[in-house]
């Protein structure tokens, strides 16, 4: 049976590593504190009697055989990157609560059929780079030359990145695990929203991931002086252009019902109270489970951003950073799941994901499921996120017997 | 009579100093690049055979005396300080032509009743702190403890600017100049419009100067997930706020057919293609040539501004930076500026100033006049800011001829 103590020690240690003024953590994709948080891993890794390694693509692995030799391993794990100032369980609980399984198996002696691996997947978030999952598309064989090749915020390209990490670029591919090497991967998330809360329960089944867009989108105006360009048509004002768009993008998302869509950065030059914007760039996230929804409104938003701008004069320009499908969860991993609530007395209930994750990555290399964990009035990517200790270690316990049950499968 | 090649040769010889890679000039205020350019000017201020000396502010004045002892001084100059990238005419043509006009005397034998002064500015543009017109305000008695505290991007005060500089803030009141010892304030400077281009002339005359308002807008919302947060109630986006925000002050400012409204300046935390913002703070520029309309625009803003955020959850707070009463021009400093337009047979024009200059911060002192001088395309505040060669000396003729009306008045 899960240890809830040993699993919620082990949550805070973590936590502790890249820790911001404001009570967050900081633990960006190959920097120190990444490198810390893994080295801690590890040790618990070693705890738990996995043997452990990392590959091309710095994902952290522990494995533990299984009884039939030479079969198709059973993945689970999370992340331990995070994004600039967020909570303690984004990542780590899931991690954690995968080598508290490996541990509990271990201390009782649990044999299975296939070989069980947990994993500690490089750069989920995208924190970092203007991508994120990182580990997971190097291991589902998805990373490519042009992705080594995104720069950070300063400049630093993923290549150069991982070379001060001790990583080879040029090897990446090694981290990619043949066809039919991996029968599942099953990670456990807290929610990130509020469906749980509301419904009273400590842990749900996930149906499926949400598919995001990520966009860029720039309007190139003129700068002019603030006082004497007169507002109309001597005005190519691109910040009041972007400022009409992000209406529309919040009125398109929010007529669907179910599309999200979030403008997180935005820059504007030249930058001065008395002179009209130039220039803006902005980023756009837009996520539905359902594909066609969501390009729909993609198509609504950019068809109108273009009227928008032609009628001001103004550029318009897209790039597409990432675009990812929605990832449904195997119905076996959703069997297994639904059957460990109901052995521990928990009313099973299934939910979406909106929250993207590494399992959308593997989703061509193996079945995915994933479980969630009840959070706090649903605040995510913040220092308040939080999960009681208890649902945690509940959410371990269902992880555990669904990762037994897929071993032996 | 002017001497046009020497008028452009100056100005082309200024506008090398904080040239910046994309064309254009950088010199904030108590740097480097503003001493250098105050230095070029005082060296032409010496072949024009005036006194030079630099007052408590750091204004650069060169004096020739009047016929009359202990007279009031009429001023004339304009600013050498710009924009981060701005265009070679805002600021030092009005210097030069100043010079160029008192060196015109000086080569004549002009004798004056009235002693002349020739002033550059301290800081007119605002680019470095968060208010500007620094050297007039303090020509006027109007600069106080409070805005000496004023920090710029790098947190250096307005008064650690100044010792840098080799000034004493402690001595800014000796940079006021008495009531009743300034007989006029008159400024040559480019149109940044295009009412003269439409008409085809060369020269115009201002009627006054269009008073701005500065505020700060805060928008306080809750960052949280981008994928997890649904449309709606529970997400408190501080730049959606901010987007429906900046679509009504361009509706509102629209409307009235003479404020113009500008958003310059926005800064979202904590930034991330995947976050919500949580904060956002952006400037407002608000303009108009009649003080009623531009408050009324200003309260149907914060009014308008106040019922988003209410109904979004998301908190608002304004900062006002800097309030100015539009500036009338005189009678006298009209009629003799028309009158020179007249003598020179250029179609004399009235029209207001919609930017601001530093005559504003001097009316309580003195009365004040303004020239306009043709701009391509009306564009400033941009390195494609242009006026030729013919339309800067005819401007700074009859500024001189204005000059020399009102220095025997």
């Amino acid at each position: 049976m899960t240890n809830a103590d040993r699993l919620w020690r082990r949550i805070r240690e973590v936590a502790e590593i890249g820790r911001t003024e404001g009570g967050g953590v900081a633990r960006l994709s190959f920097t120190g504190e990444e490198r810390a948080a893994k080295d801690l891993v590890a040790s618990y890794m070693r705890e738990a009697g996995l043997e452990v390694r990392e590959d091309a693509a710095g994902n952290l692995i522990g494995r533990r055989e299984g009884s039939e030799a030479g079969g198709p391993v059973v993945l689970t794990g999370s992340h331990v990157d995070s994004v600039r100032n967020g909570g303690d369980f984004d990542g780590p609980l899931g991690v954690l609560a995968a080598v508290e399984a490996a541990q509990v198996m271990h201390e009782e002696g649990t044999a299975t059929r296939r070989p069980l691996e947990v994993v500690a997947f490089t750069d989920e978030e995208g924190a970092r780079f203007s991508f994120g999952m990182i580990g997971s598309r190097a291991l589902a064989g998805l990373l490519g030359p042009n992705d080594l090749g995104q720069t950070d915020g300063d400049g630093t390209t993923v290549a150069e990145a991982m070379r001060s990490y001790g990583l080879d670029p040029q090897r990446i591919g090694d981290a990619a695990r043949p066809p039919g090497s991996v029968a599942a991967y099953v990670e456990l998330h807290i929610e990130q929203g509020k469906v749980l809360e509301d419904a009273g329960l400590p842990v749900g089944v996930v149906t499926g991931i949400a598919g995001p867009v990520w966009l860029r989108l720039s309007f190139e105006g003129e700068a002019g002086h603030a006082g004497t360009t007169p507002m109309g048509a001597q005005r190519r004002d691109a910040l009041a252009a972007a400022a009409a768009v992000m209406r529309l993008i919040e009125e398109e998302a929010t007529a669907t019902g179910s599309t999200v869509g979030t403008v997180g950065l935005l820059d504007l030059s030249p930058g001065g109270i008395n002179i009209i914007p130039g220039r803006v760039t902005l980023s756009l996230d837009l996520r539905d489970i359902d594909e066609t929804v969501r390009d729909g409104v993609e198509s609504r938003i950019l068809e109108g951003a273009k009227e928008i701008c032609t009628g001001r004069g103004v550029g318009f320009r897209v790039e597409t950073l990432q675009r990812l499908a929605p990832a449904p969860c195997s119905e076996e991993a959703r069997a297994a799941a639904w059957a460990a609530c109901e052995e521990l007395g928990f009313e099973p209930r299934e939910l979406p994901s909106g929250a993207g994750h590494d399992g959308m990555q593997l989703i061509g290399l193996c079945p995915i499921g994933m479980i969630f964990v009840r959070s706090r009035d649903g605040i995510s990517h913040n220092p308040a996120e939080w999960s009681s200790k208890e649902d945690c270690a509940a959410g371990a316990e269902v992880l555990r017997r669904t990762l037994v049950t897929l071993a032996n499968r």
